[in-house]
């Protein structure tokens, strides 16, 4: 019955096979209805609004439902939701067609001698695909057009968004990119209080224990983060170990020292994986808990069962992990080539490792309250890095850039002069000035981007607490070390080179499989014994994650800054 | 004898032919005096210190005089000022030349067969011009030199507002950048008191009542924008109906609404006409109210008159309207295409529409006053406008800049890797691979412009309220929805599009016949009115704009914002 | 046996030679130590830490070796210091080499008729250099011979202060560029008060009066600053005559203006040329006064003396001034053209003239804590000058950005619209429209740059009053002056264009031989004087410049502005 929200949180898949068996408090429903596609025939006499409540009123899934009310709120509506997911499907589209094109169509030993596209094109490449080529596209071809019935089916579900939104909760599309959250919680929470009336009005079968529950942003917050939460405990305790077990092999150190870390491991591709093999594993169709977790007798089965998850998942990630360094290539060099290109300096910019968000980020912190406080930090993090320029690579790069400007400076004053006759003068054979010019435009923009300002004025403390203040992330041996080097290599690492973290997300699509075999397997226990031991039972919410209901003294070893403030309080500043 | 200021402030043009007949306070002067062509044959003992200070003690139209003083003032002097004037008529001549050069002399037909630019021009086209063209052209050369004369005359004026400041007033030239405009009131208040006496010892006819008037800060700014407050008060009760009356014809409903609101269609050019036919109509010669607007009888004749006005500039405009339109293309090309062709992201850079400076402007603030208070909102303005990014746009544009993106970027790395081979080679037949790193260039420049900057941080009421600071505009019904997409699009609306604001002024100088001949007779009893009702007697003033003299209460649906303060006490500020 | 210090402050030369025949109290030691080659023979048996320990207890001067640490300090360590210095010789030696290259080896009357480098460059160009030349390479060679191997030397010294800090201070080499100064004076005050102990188990006979002297802070900045106090205060009498004496000459008023301030002429070149005549002459090799100065009965010798040193350097500089004119020519060719081509807008950027600096410094204000003042005020100071733009410069600038641009809209049109046919079309004989859009494309940078944003908001006073918190330079006749053009313009020629300053630069190289022949030799009995009048015995420091010691009351016309606090105090920031 539920669709899986788009990125911000995830829900459950298979949520939609068997939610409409059960209601979210367990109780069998006496009157079962499907709406996923549209109206049906039983609720032809009500009008839209109606629809919409009768809807609402019915829903057994409390957590999905929310979860998708949240996602249709972040996605900023049904048109943007549908017009981003259709773009996307064509940009996949794109970068498969023209990386086909220009791996296959084009004769590019024959380019020498002609000066025309159209005489280099090879007819009919699609027709000359060997045998697997072929049988890939057609796999492809099968994929994607699953991923157009899915947006088709997707469009669907959004409709059904938009009339609780519109009907509902009285928030029409116009509105949506500014309401604030805080109010489309206390609408949900009126219209749930007001619900017992409304739903007997309607169904005179539906009054019971249920409607007497009240919905206020705790438990919103609480059901939307309910998976989120464990996550954010599992990262915080460092129960994951993701690591490659490289010390049995013959590796130069520096390379088993940087693995043992695993702080460039963890990528959207692992996490990706870790959600899948550890969180659908634990939880129910529905997103809660499954009850089995938690009898200390079912541990080594729910052990070997992990582990079995893990090589599974290891051996799909193994066969896909060509396609997807081969697609990851493409799109990468198609999306940012130009943009280098033109601006060399800015492959410095840097972002928050996928690490770094998960321990900055607060239980029951909704997703774009922490995106706000991430892009409130940024300005300050960025200037804070650049306070600890590295003298040694700063006299380097002036060497660097004053020759490669001594060489430019003479090609440009002869080009000034006369430019006829100078653009098309080679300088070594085949390569023309016009090239020189080129390179060492690029050599100059790189390395004058890597030259510190010489007029900054050093003063880290200062804005590393503006960071800390955003980031709420302050280990406590930092204290009293703000200016030092020390912390800025190790905020460095949180805050890393996009181009770093990007290359790291290719190399651990290749490793992952390693990690899923080698490395998590062996954490098994330790995360069967996670669940079991940090959930709680909290009424009207169901089973959660105790460092979710702030119970923090229990818990010591998880980093709480002494800045941080429970985060649902902070849903009222949108 | 006062000839018209330059454009902040603008005076009657008639002004000069009557100011040496009366006084300002109506007596005849015993000793008319012509300073016009520097220092008559009388004066001829006196030096340049005494000379000075005679054609102040004899100045007779003291509100063109002050408004020649304060736009002497803003102009920054008499060398800026005559070197202002003079580069605009160069300017004017350039436009008008090289246009014609481009458009007359040389032969495109031939240019692909030539490779040297003497080959394609005409010999002796200006010849070959037809009699409509060659008429124009003597048209044209009668209007320059007439400029021409009307410059050195303006000079000849700054030569004596020169004696003033730097004799009268003690301000060197070298001071007039830096000084304030209260040290110039202060000082002009000054010799006013000392006036008596010193007038008495040049000629001692002139003792007399005009004399014992003060001036004093309030006197001089009510003085200067006397005419000013009457527009302003005319825009703020939206007396004007600026509309086109379509609503007849068969056209497109959003065209209809377009024109209904008049927003787009208070340009410059309307509004000179508007200030020609009301405001000369309105005052007499030397800048005052004429008496005969203030009795009711002659509401009749005033209003016939108002009408045939407006419908003599109707024919006056459409006659001039193609070549305005002509020329104001042809200037903007020149001016504008290399900035936006280099970076095309400014292309969405905006400012004020004329409506809605005089939305924002009080009654009595001075025009560099307003300009700075305008400048000060811009910061913010801008900020605010770029909080809310539509997400369609953003998605839409994303996958544009990706796509070109993507072409750009094998195409530069095709030419990086073999410029020579590459940059000659044709995509399509005619369009090499520079034609097109050139169009997709900039594609991606304007695309990219368009994706808002995603760490951007939403908080659009913190902004609002730092541009109403400055703005003093917050209509009663933006309270408590500052925050709002509403807000959003009526402040959009003021700030406009520096790009709309000009096709804006192109189509009116089109639409603007229409207006006058349709729209505006319509409105000419409001205004017989509107002139009546609001206009008092203050001693020592004359007859101003009621709204000036800050009797607010009694009008109610004038747009004053809370935070608004009376502007004369402003006057420190500079 | 002490090198002196790189740049920042500057040491004398010759103390290597004698200083170890006294200590810096000028008691013979008894056990003279010569550590300048590494651990000697003696010593064989102390490890790493007891030798540095050793070296420090022994140090005989210890101005001098304070100096050295503080260079190591602001320096940021020895492989920063040695890389620096490294690639400071191959500059040096790319720049002679280069220029070498492009001046003599390449055959540009061939250039022409080939489309290859390797056809024009003339095969064995060096073998024919004639006997002149040849003898200036040979003598380069010497010299920078001679500067490797002073490289290889400073090396050394620098192990020696790198095992000063790691095991005396416990500074490793990776926290140096994140320590404060504070933090290491302190450190070097501990190590000086346990000294008496640890230097009496070293050895017995070291154990003496200088070992009571404590160290403070205060005692550092004295001995480091030592010369550098009398050349602050010098410069802030304005008792050097730095301007040529051109009176005498025929030349046009306008040049014996210029010439007769003086401002534009103390450049680094006749700084170097003042340290050099001055400071060297007035202190002993160890750096401290020399006693001969301080009494009245020797003044005609040391005048004589002084004017016999100005005029030997005259010699000197007339000899090397064409080398080093046309060093620097090359090596700001090298290093600006390609940036100034780029982006000329940058051509306006500002510094502070040396004058100003020496203005703007305290007396013991170390040059990294000066330094960061200056930073710190460069942003005010910049928005500062933009705030007076002229407005007839601006008037000019914008119609020569109107008719450029205007070409170039037409030019790019032609060329987006067919760039094959465009791109090479001669417009003036073999003048291609690139040829020009380049050319009309620097013209709209630099008369775009220099028309000033018109939405700037005017009010100099703030800025100048941030300016002055950090300058501490604010004249008494500033007082209530701030927002006047005068002050603009003074303070432009303290903060002056970059290019101005390369310019003056240049000129100086040239004029410096005749400022030491004509005018300065006039100063020398005013020199000497004031070294005899302001030298003042401070115990346990020695005889330092009487300003160092803050009793501003005695001299009254030096400038000390009402905002400066005693440097010292602030040492505690950084």
């Amino acid at each position: 019955m539920i669709e899986p929200a788009p990125q911000p949180v995830k829900t459950s898949r298979r949520s939609k096979k068997s939610a409409s068996r059960t209601s979210s408090n367990g109780l069998p429903l006496p009157a079962p209805v499907t709406h996923a596609g549209g109206p049906s025939v039983g609720k032809a006499g009500l009008d839209a609004r109606e629809m919409a409540l009768w809807n609402w009123v019915n829903v057994q899934n409390l957590d999905a439902y929310l979860q998708e009310v949240y996602a249709y709120y972040v996605g900023k509506g049904i048109y943007t939701i549908a017009l981003t997911r259709g773009l996307n499907l064509l940009t996949v589209g794109f970068v498969i067609f023209f990386s086909t094109f220009l791996l296959a169509c084009i004769d590019y030993s024959s380019i020498h001698n002609h000066t025309s596209l159209s005489n280099v094109i090879i007819p009919q490449c699609i027709s000359r695909f060997s045998g697997w080529t072929f049988l890939f596209f057609v796999a492809f071809g099968a994929f994607y057009a699953w991923q157009c019935v899915s947006y088709v089916y997707g469009i669907v579900r959004l409709v059904h968004m938009y009339r609780f939104y519109t009907h509902v909760l009285d928030v029409p599309d116009a509105d949506i990119q500014t309401i604030s959250w805080p109010a489309i919680v206390a609408r949900i929470s009126k219209i749930r209080e007001s619900n017992a009336l409304t739903a007997a009005a309607l169904s005179s079968s539906m009054a019971g224990s249920k409607m007497v529950q009240k919905l206020d942003a705790h438990d919103i917050a609480n059901r939307i983060m309910r998976q989120e939460n464990y996550l954010i405990a599992l990262f915080n305790k460092d129960l994951l170990n993701l690591s490659l077990p490289l010390s049995r092999l013959p590796l130069p150190s520096f390379l088993r020292n940087y693995s043992r870390t695993g702080a460039g491991t963890l990528t959207r591709a692992l996490e990706w994986n870790l959600r899948f093999c550890v969180m659908e594993f634990f939880c129910d169709p529905s997103g809660h808990p499954r009850k089995v977790f938690l009898k200390e007798r079912n541990r080594t089965v729910l052990i070997e069962g992990l582990k079995r998850r893990f090589i599974f998942m290891g051996i799909i990630n193994a066969v896909f992990a060509p396609f997807i360094v081969l697609y990851l290539l493409m799109y990468s060099f198609f999306r940012y080539f130009e943009e280098y290109h033109k601006n060399p300096s800015s492959i410095g910019g840097r972002q928050y490792t996928p690490l770094a968000q998960w321990k900055f980020r607060e239980f029951n912190e909704l997703p774009h309250l922490f995106t706000r406080r991430m892009h409130q930090s940024y300005p300050f993090a960025t200037e804070y890095i650049s306070q600890f320029p590295s003298s040694k690579v700063a006299a380097i790069m002036r060497f660097v850039s004053f020759v490669a400007g001594a060489f430019a400076a003479v090609l440009l004053l002869a080009t000034v002069i006369n430019p006829d006759v100078f653009l098309g003068f080679e300088i070594t054979p085949h390569r023309t000035v016009l090239f020189y010019l080129g390179l060492f435009g690029s050599v100059l923009a790189v390395s004058r981007g890597m030259v510190p300002d010489e007029r900054t004025v050093f003063d880290p403390e200062l804005l590393m607490r503006d960071v800390v203040e955003f980031t709420h992330y302050m280990p406590a041996e930092w204290q009293d070390q703000l200016h030092s080097k020390t912390i800025h290599t190790e905020f460095g690492k949180l805050y890393e080179m996009k181009i770093t973290i990007f290359v790291q997300e290719l190399v651990s699509v290749i490793l992952t499989p390693f990690i899923l075999w080698f490395s998590l397997p062996a954490c098994a226990p330790a995360i069967i014994d996670f669940f079991r031991e940090f959930t709680v039972h909290v009424d009207g919410l169901g089973y959660v994650c105790s460092f979710a209901v702030f119970d923090f003294k229990r818990h010591g070893n998880v980093n709480v800054s002494p800045t941080s403030v429970p985060c649902y309080l902070l849903l009222a500043n949108r």
